[in-house]
C-alpha cells in the first residue's frame, strides 16, 4: 500500500514532504522512488503523463489537485476508479476575492478612469451603485455559490445559473438551458465559474454576449471568466470588446496558456488579464485535505467530492 | 417662511423642482427669485458665496448638501444656527462600493498585473488572500463603519481608528491619538474616511506611511483616500510611491480640485486617480432627506445630524 505523487510542473518534492509529515504511517512515493506499482492504492495527480496509470492494478482512487477535472477526464488511460477533486475553503475564499475585485473594479468603471488618467482628464462620470447592477454567475457549485453570497452581502443584485434548481439566499437562480436566455437578459456583469464539459465548452461567445442586459453600465456589459479558457471563444471576445457588445472584460484563463504574445487580447485596454491566478491550490491545505480523504477512506468511509463522469464534473 | 436654495456649480433648478414637489405647502426660493430675506427659515447650501447669509435674520438652520462640512465651517459669515449635514444610505452605500473596489483591486495586485499586461508578461505572482490582509479605516462614522462591516463580511481583517472608543462586530477599534501608531502598525491597506478638521489636516503624510505594516503586500502598503484632499500631503504621497514606502494608492480627492494637469500624480502608474466621485450626493435622496428634516423640525422635533462646531464635524 502507498500513495503515489505524479505532479507535473509544480514542486512535487514539497508536496511529498508535506504528505509524509501528515501521514507518517502510510508510504508516500514519487516517480523518482523505487516502488512496486501493485502497491499503489492512491495516486495524486496534476497533468499526468500518458503512462501515469500503467501497472497500477490495485488503485482505489485518483486524487486530483485541480478543482476542475476537464483535462484529467480526457486522459486516454484513465482507470475506472473514483476521482476525488480538490474542494477547499481557502481556494474558495481566494476565488471569491478575485471575483469581488473584478466585479467591483468594472462596476466602478476602472477601465474608463484609467483611460482618463492617462489623458490627464478630470471628468466626473458617476458609476452606478452596486444595487443597480446585476451580477450573473454561471455555475453555482462550491465556487459560484460562495461568490454569489458575498456579492449579495455587499449590495449587488445576484443571478445564478446552474443545471439543477437550487435556493440561495439573496440569489435568483435560473436552472437549465431553457432559462439561460432569461438569465443573460437580467445580467450586467457575467461571471463564469462553470466546469468545462461538452455542454459548456465555448459558451462565452458572441451570441451569449449579445443576450446580456445593456444600459446599466457605461460602455456595455462586462465578462469575467475565472473558470477555463475552453469556455471562451477569444475571437468573439476581441470582436465584442471592439464593437461595444461588451464594455469590458477580466480574463484569468485562456484557450492557450500562457497566453501567446501574439494574442490581440493583451493590447485591449478594456480587457484586464491575469495569468491563471484567480485561485491556486495551496500546498498546506491540499495536504490536509487529501491526507484526510485517504485516512477516512482507509477507515471504511465513503470518498467525498467524487467526480460524476457522466456529467463531466 | 421659506427654504432658500443656494447651490453653486450644480443643477440648482433641478433641486428646486424636487423640493417644490416634495413640500407643496412650504415655499421654496432660489437667489433668482424675489423674496424677503427675513422670510427665510432654512437655507440649503453648497459652496455658499461670502454674502450668502446676509439679511437672513430669522434663519433656524443651515442645511449642507455635503456630508463633509469643513469648507462650510470656514465661511466668514456663518450664522450661529445649527448646521445639518447630509447623511444618506445611498451615499453610504456608494462610498462602500468605492472602498471595496479599491481595496480589492490593490489586494489582488492590479497595478502589478496592469504593468505585466502592458509588457505582455505572463508571471504567476499569487496575491494574498483577503484574510491575510488588514484594512485600517481612519474614521468610523457613518461611512467608515459601513465600509468596515462590509470588508469584514467578505473576509478582510479590519482595524478602525476613531476619536471615541466603539464596538463594531469583526472590527478591532483603536481610539484616540495614543493608539494611532498601533493602528498603523497593524494595517496593510489604509483607508481615510475622516472629516477634515484641524486635527486631521495633513494626516496622510510620510510619517504615517512609514508606520504602516510591511511585508504582506508585494510592493508595500496601500493608501486609499476618499475623504478630503486636505488630509493628504501630495508631495509625500509622490515620494512614498517612488521610494517604495507605499506600494500603491487610490486617490479620489486632492489638495486642489480638479487635479492640475501639472501634478506628478497623474503619471504614477501605481496611483489610481478618480475625480472626486467616490460618493456623490444624489438629488432624489437629498430632497427626500432634507424635506423630512424640515417637516420634522417644523413639527417641533429636534434636528438630526447636527454638526458639532467644537469638534469641527
Ligand atoms: N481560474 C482558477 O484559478 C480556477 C481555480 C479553481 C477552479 N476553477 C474552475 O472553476 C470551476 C468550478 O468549480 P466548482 O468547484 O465551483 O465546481 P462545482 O462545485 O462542480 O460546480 C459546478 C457548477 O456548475 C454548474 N453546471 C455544470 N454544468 C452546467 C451546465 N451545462 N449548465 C448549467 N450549469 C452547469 C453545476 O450545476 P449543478 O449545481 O446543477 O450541478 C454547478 O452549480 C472548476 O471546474 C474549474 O474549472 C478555476
Ligand atoms: N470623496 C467623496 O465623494 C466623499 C463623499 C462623502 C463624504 N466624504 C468625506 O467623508 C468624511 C466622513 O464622513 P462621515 O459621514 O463618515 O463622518 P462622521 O459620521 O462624522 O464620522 C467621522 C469619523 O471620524 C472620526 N474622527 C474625527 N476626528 C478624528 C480624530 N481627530 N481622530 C480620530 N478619529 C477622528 C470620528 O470619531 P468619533 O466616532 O469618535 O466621533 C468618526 O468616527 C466626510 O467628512 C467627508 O469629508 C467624501
Amino acid at each position: 500500500m502507498a500513495l503515489l505523487l505524479h505532479l507535473t510542473g509544480i514542486d512535487e518534492a514539497g508536496w511529498a514532504k508535506g504528505f509524509r509529515e501528515a501521514m507518517p504511517d502510510y508510504p508516500v512515493v514519487t516517480l523518482a522512488d523505487t516502488f512496486d506499482p501493485a502497491e499503489i492504492e492512491y495516486i495524486f495527480v496534476w497533468k499526468p503523463a500518458p503512462d501515469a496509470f500503467d501497472g497500477l492494478v490495485n488503485l482505489k482512487a485518483v486524487l486530483s489537485l485541480g478543482a476542475g477535472v476537464d483535462a484529467l477526464l480526457e486522459h486516454p488511460a484513465l482507470p475506472d476508479v473514483p476521482i476525488v477533486r480538490f474542494v477547499d475553503d481557502e481556494l474558495t475564499h481566494c476565488m471569491s476575492d478575485y471575483v469581488i475585485s473584478q466585479v467591483t473594479m468594472h462596476q466602478r468603471l476602472f477601465t474608463r478612469y484609467s483611460a482618463h488618467q492617462r489623458a490627464k482628464v478630470w471628468s466626473q462620470l458617476y458609476p452606478p451603485a452596486s444595487h443597480e447592477i446585476a451580477v450573473g454567475i454561471m455555475g453555482l457549485g462550491v465556487l459560484g455559490s460562495d461568490a454569489a453570497q458575498k456579492l449579495s452581502a455587499i449590495g449587488f443584485e445576484v443571478n445564478g445559473w446552474s443545471r439543477s434548481p437550487k435556493s440561495i439566499d439573496g440569489v435568483e437562480v435560473f436552472a437549465g438551458d431553457a432559462r439561460f436566455d432569461a438569465f443573460l437578459a437580467a445580467t450586467d456583469i457575467l461571471v463564469c465559474l462553470l466546469p468545462l464539459t461538452e455542454e459548456t465548452r465555448g459558451i462565452l461567445n458572441m451570441k451569449t454576449f449579445k443576450a446580456l442586459r445593456r444600459g446599466r453600465l457605461v460602455g456595455g456589459p462586462v465578462l469575467v471568466n475565472a473558470a477555463r479558457g475552453g469556455h471562451q471563444k477569444e475571437a468573439d471576445i476581441v470582436a465584442a470588446l471592439k464593437d461595444g457588445t461588451l464594455g469590458a472584460a477580466s480574463l484569468d484563463v485562456f484557450e492557450i496558456e500562457p497566453l501567446p504574445r501574439t494574442s490581440p487580447l493583451w493590447d485591449i485596454e478594456t480587457c484586464f488579464i491575469t495569468p491563471h491566478i484567480a485561485a491556486i491550490s495551496n500546498e498546506r491545505s491540499g495536504v490536509t485535505y487529501f491526507s484526510k480523504v485517504i485516512a477516512d477512506h482507509r477507515a471504511g468511509n465513503p470518498l467525498r467530492n467524487v467526480v460524476d463522469r457522466g456529467r463531466g464534473y
